[in-house]
This record gives C-alpha cells, sequence and structure tokens, in this order.
C-alpha cells in the first residue's frame, strides 16, 4: 500500500535529502524548505530593525502560532503554551500541577528518562508514583491501570511512542480510563505529534507535551504543552514574570487567567515563528497521510531488517509507527552509527541509561533506532 | 572627553544603524554582524545535515560558547548555565536555592516586575521578603543593608542596573557586605552584561543571573545564570532531565556536580552559538572602552535634555550608565514613542506596572527610556 502523499515534493522541500538517508527523525528531523525560510526571514527582520521593534510588527504572525499548533492537534488556540522542548513541558506540567504529599501519579514502563526524572522529583516531595506493568504486547496494561486507581491518584503519565521502540501506546483508551475515574491525564507526545495523528479530543487528554525538532520538524529549541481549559486555572508554575503574572499590589502578585500564565515574556521568536510553521506544513500534508506513509515505511524496513542474518527487531506492541528499533548481534551498535554516518546514512542510539524501564526491564542493553519519516527520511 | 573605541567600525558591523537611531537597547539591541552570521551559518549546517548529526560537529563550538561567557565577566567556565532570559535565569536560581520556611531575602527599590513576583512566589513558601530602602542618591542604601542582616537572613538580591532609571548600584559595596555577612548575593545583571565592566570577582557575587538580547547583543531567547562553584553543589533545580541528572537507580536520580545540572539538554544551539559570539564580540572591543562610550553618549544626551522645555530627566543614582530616563510634561509618552518611530527613533516606555517599587516609590507614572549603546545607537 502506497498513499497519496506527493513523495517527490516532500523530497525537493527536504534539500538535505537529496544527500542524505537521514533515520534520525526521533532525534531531530530534516527541517522544510518554508520552516527555514520563516526562520530567516524574521531573524532578517530583527537584524534590521531591532528585536522588539519587529516583534511589534509581528504580533498577528506570533499569535498564529498558537492557532496552528491548536490546529494540528485539534485543541484551542488558548490551550497552547510555548515552551523549549517536551522535557520542558513535561517539567513544567508537572511542577504547576503542585501535587501534594500523598498523591498517587500512575506511569508507564515507555517513560523517558527526563520524565521519570520529574516524577522521582515528585517523589522527593512525598508523592507516589506507581508503574502500571505493560501487558504481553508490551504496551501499558489497561487494566492494571484502571485497577490502580484509587482516591490518591491524582495524574495518570503515558508516553505515547516512546524513545526506545517502535510501539504506540493506546492513548485513546488511557483517556477513556482517565476521564470515567476523574484522574487527570498527561500525555508525553514528544515522539508523536508530526510521526502520526495526534487528536487531544480524541485522545481525552488534559495535558499534552510536545517538541519541534522531532518528527514536528521544527527547530531545535522549541516545544508547546497543551493544557486543557478548564485545567489552567490550577496550574502554578515555579517561575513567573510579567507575561505570566500581574504584579497586582506591592506584596501581592495573581498569575494570570490564560495560557500565558505558564510561560515567560522572553522567548526566540524566531525559532517560534518556524514551530508554527512546521505546525502548518504537517497539517498541508494531512497528519493521517504523513502517519500512513511513516508507518508504511518503518514496516518495510522491519520486513527488510527481520532477512537479515544477525539483526533482530526490537518493536513490542500491536500497533506501530516510524520508530525501528533492532540489535545486531556482534556488533558494536555506537561503531554501526558513525560507520553508517560516513555513508551519510543516520541512525542513532538508545541505551538502557535512558530507558531503563523499557530497555531494563527487557534485558537489552541498547538498540539502534531508525527513525523513519516522509521526505525526511525515507 | 572621546574613547579609543572605533566608532566607525562599530557602526559597519551593525548594518542597521545606518537607518536607525537605536535607543532602545535596554529593550533588545541591534545585532551585530559576526553575530547574525554565526547563527546564520549553524542553522545553515542543521538544515543540511540534521540538527544532532550537526550539534556532534560542533561540540568545540558549544563548549567555547561557556567560555566566552566566563571570560567576559571573569568567571569559570563551569560556572556558566545557559537560559533563555535574564528572569529565567533569576527565576532558577531563587527556586533552586531551595530557601525554607522562616528565611530570609533582602532585596532593593530597583527590582524588575520579574524578579519581585519570583520574590513573591518564595513569599507564599513562607520565606520573608525585605525591601532595603534607597539613599537620599536613590540608590541602594548600604549602611540599612548592612543593619538589616541577622540569623535568618539567607539571601541579598540586588539589581545592578534597573531598567526604570539610568543609575548603577554599587554592586561591589553589596558584595563586601554579603561576604561579610556570609550572605549568598544574586546580582540581576540583565541590564549591566554589555553596557558596563561586569566582573563576577570584583564584585564578589555568588549567582548573577543576565540575558542575551540586551546590551549583550545576542540573540532573542537567550540569556545566562552565573553560580558559583561552591555553591553548585546546593542548586535543585525544578526541572532536571538526563543532561542534568543521573538516573542512578530504578526509583532514584542525582543531580550531576557540574554546571549541567542547572540545564535542560534541548536548546536552540544556533542561538547559544550567538549568544557566545556576542560575549567574544564585547570582549574584543573591550568592556571598559565600551562602558566609557556608553556613559559618553548617555551623558551628552542628558546635558542635551535637560536644555529641553518641559523634559525633566529622571536617572537617580551617583554612578549612571547608559540608559537616560525622562518625562515629558504635557505629552503622551506612549504616542510620542509612536511618532519618533516613525521617524526612525527608537526609545521605549517604562512604566509603573513593571516597576512598582523604584517609579512607585517615586510617584512617576511612566519615563521615557533612552538606551543608548556605541554602534548600535548612538
Amino acid at each position: 500500500m502506497n498513499t497519496i502523499l506527493d513523495v517527490n515534493r516532500a523530497r525537493m522541500e527536504t534539500p538535505a535529502s537529496s544527500h542524505l538517508i537521514h533515520f534520525n527523525n526521533a532525534g531531530a528531523s530534516l527541517i522544510p524548505v518554508p520552516v527555514q525560510r520563516a526562520v530567516a526571514a524574521y531573524q532578517d527582520a530583527e537584524y534590521n530593525l531591532g528585536g522588539y521593534e519587529t516583534y511589534d510588527r509581528h504580533i498577528a504572525d506570533h499569535k498564529a502560532v498558537y492557532d496552528k499548533i491548536a490546529e494540528l492537534i485539534n485543541g484551542h488556540s488558548e490551550e497552547i503554551i510555548l515552551t523549549s522542548s517536551a522535557s520542558h513541558s513535561y517539567g513544567i506540567a508537572l511542577q504547576s500541577l503542585r501535587l501534594k504529599p500523598g498523591d498517587k501519579v500512575l506511569c508507564c514502563y515507555a517513560e523517558y528518562i527526563s520524565n521519570y526524572m520529574a516524577l522521582l522529583l515528585q517523589k522527593k516531595q512525598g508523592v507516589e508514583i506507581v508503574l502500571v506493568p505493560n501487558d504481553s504486547n508490551g504496551q501499558i496494561d489497561l487494566d492494571a491501570l484502571d485497577k490502580s486507581i484509587d482516591g490518591r491518584t491524582k495524574l495518570i503519565s503515558l508516553t505515547h511512542i516512546p524513545t526506545s521502540n517502535g510501539l504506540i501506546n493506546p492513548a485513546e483508551e488511557v483517556g477513556r480510563i482517565a476521564k470515567r475515574n476523574g484522574v487527570i491525564y498527561l500525555l508525553d507526545a514528544c515522539q508523536s505529534v508530526g510521526q502520526i495523528q495526534v487528536d487531544v479530543a480524541a485522545i481525552g487528554c488534559d495535558l499534552l507535551a510536545a517538541t519541534g525538532r522531532k518528527y514536528l520538524r521544527g527547530p531545535r529549541g522549541t516545544g508547546f504543552l497543551y493544557v486543557k481549559k478548564n485545567l489552567l486555572p490550577r496550574m502554578e508554575p515555579p517561575i513567573v514574570d510579567g507575561w505570566g503574572g500581574d504584579w497586582t499590589a506591592l506584596n501581592d502578585f495573581q498569575y494570570r487567567d490564560g495560557r500565558s500564565r505558564l510561560e515567560l515574556f522572553e522567548k526566540n521568536y524566531a525559532a517560534l515563528l518556524g514551530l508554527g510553521t512546521a505546525a502548518e506544513y504537517a497539517a498541508t500534508w494531512g497528519m493521517k497521510n504523513i502517519e500512513e506513509r511513516n508507518c508504511f515505511l518503518a514496516n518495510k524496513l522491519r520486513e527488510a531488517l527481520v532477512a537479515v542474518k544477525g539483526v533482530k527487531v526490537r518493536d513490542p506492541g500491536v500497533r506501530r509507527g516510524g520508530i525501528v528499533t533492532f540489535t545486531m548481534a556482534g556488533k558494536d551498535h555506537a561503531a554501526v552509527i558513525q560507520d553508517l554516518r560516513k555513508k551519510k546514512m543516520h541512525v542513532s542510539l538508545s541505551s538502557g541509561v535512558s530507558a531503563r524501564l523499557d530497555l531494563g526491564m527487557r534485558g537489552i542493553e541498547s538498540v539502534l533506532r531508525a527513525s523513519i519519516q516522509y521526505g525526511g527520511g525515507d
């Protein structure tokens, strides 16, 4: 099966794909022409006019960034917070919830190092962290999740697509369980936004953390956090400035009502315009088309790898995305990566250090990761 | 008196100065040629090779950013933390100190809104915030500061150069008082770094917050925090990832020993290379030369303004820098700014909303601010 995505145009709009085989989209993807142009054009404007004066002239463009991201994930513009990465988004979300000692958070084996350390920081403050086991397919065990919820459970944290394997966790099913039990649901979508269709309304998450540089094809140092509108008023971030709060009296301040309460004023506006352009760019292809193409290509690679002697594909899950992980018997994975780089092919390594739960549990020291994407690496 | 700074070269290296009179360097300054080139060159490299692969090729350049900033402020490279702004730096510093209920922080009337709200956040957690009065010259009262210190005083916060007037607070004298009393000293240098010579060893501060976009002439969304080496091990930031911590056991993590504990992994590396280039660029002129030129120009402007009917210069202080603030009787300040913009002259507004302590205390609703800089606006 192929898709209706115009592969030739996608490649033409990804100039680096003419000389690279870039299978590192789960690290940072290749930036398409419109994103690069948006960033450069804004930087030129700042260069010629000054940073603040340029900002004032482009206020509508900056507002549109929120609209474009909201449209991509089917949220509202007022629910989008601009950040510098998914780890930043996840960290702010967790801190701003102000959980109390005795509160319980349920999380999954797919959690990335930064998420789990953020959870361990909560643990230091007396919050109980409970790991929900995987089912026999390697995805979060929905029954176990349901049964783990009790009166103290305040949050479910799920990683949509892990860093270290190709599965797609059943985010919508988790959303239904969260809703039925009235528990806040935080989805780490850092690998899924831009890779597959992500619809916050369909998933039913209250919070979603995402990054710009990975499958979304935006600039480095950009990300966003989705916060469902009814949750915004209770979010109290650890750092606030005049953008997020009002200095209401000499010795008092109030967080603002809207999304800005979770942001600081100062940002790299050029990069964020690039992020907005990346969201818009993905939407013009259609996320369903991108998802189909990514999954098609990844499955093709899995089939090819299975046939290679000594290679073992390591992707669990019922549903798999564009990330292909595998081991090579008797090979030093780090050396393989360097060899391939010389041949202009980019793959990466996922090691137990950053995925203790997933790889550790499966007794795998490291996997090679080929993260495929339409246009960028196919 | 003029200086040895080559004004013609400074202007040539600031292309926008050929068509602008940019007196908004306390907002965001005009970026010089080498900074713009460094950012653009790195973004081109990422565009052609991918974000992670480009990073790997430029590790030495990224390390050099810390060296260049350290050299500019006479600190050590291991004491520099890269951030997104001074507010970010100040917020992280304050949060990471983990002050306890009953601890006391002394601060000054020059504090900017973001600093004071960060302090009020501490207040909510039971920390006592004490405002040290100004002396008759409008700068922090050193005697009062000294006398305010008691056994509960854990931190002195000083704003080196306020947002809303042209004075330079006596940072070195405060450093001596802090040292003599064994109190941690946090200096907000967001307006002073790049404007005047700032030497952390001479000042004797333990923490220093700075931004890239103002007088330092770096890209937007960049900043840094200086943390004295002996203080680093006790800093525990509210957000941590695999860059700043080690996931030492399934249910435990440790902050790293060095500067990285206060950073997240993901950054806009292009912008940060620009920040490093900006620090290097300032150093090539010599901060003493830049300071002399900035102060010379600002004094010239003050003298000219004093002669204009209805204009009142509002800069207190014994020592004054490149920021000139004034009021115009019977004029709408906001309208003045728009009129001047049409004439390609950039000045800005400081209002009581963001400087409640300084302007509020002096009964001034707003001031016009002309922030002068060699090359950028002179």
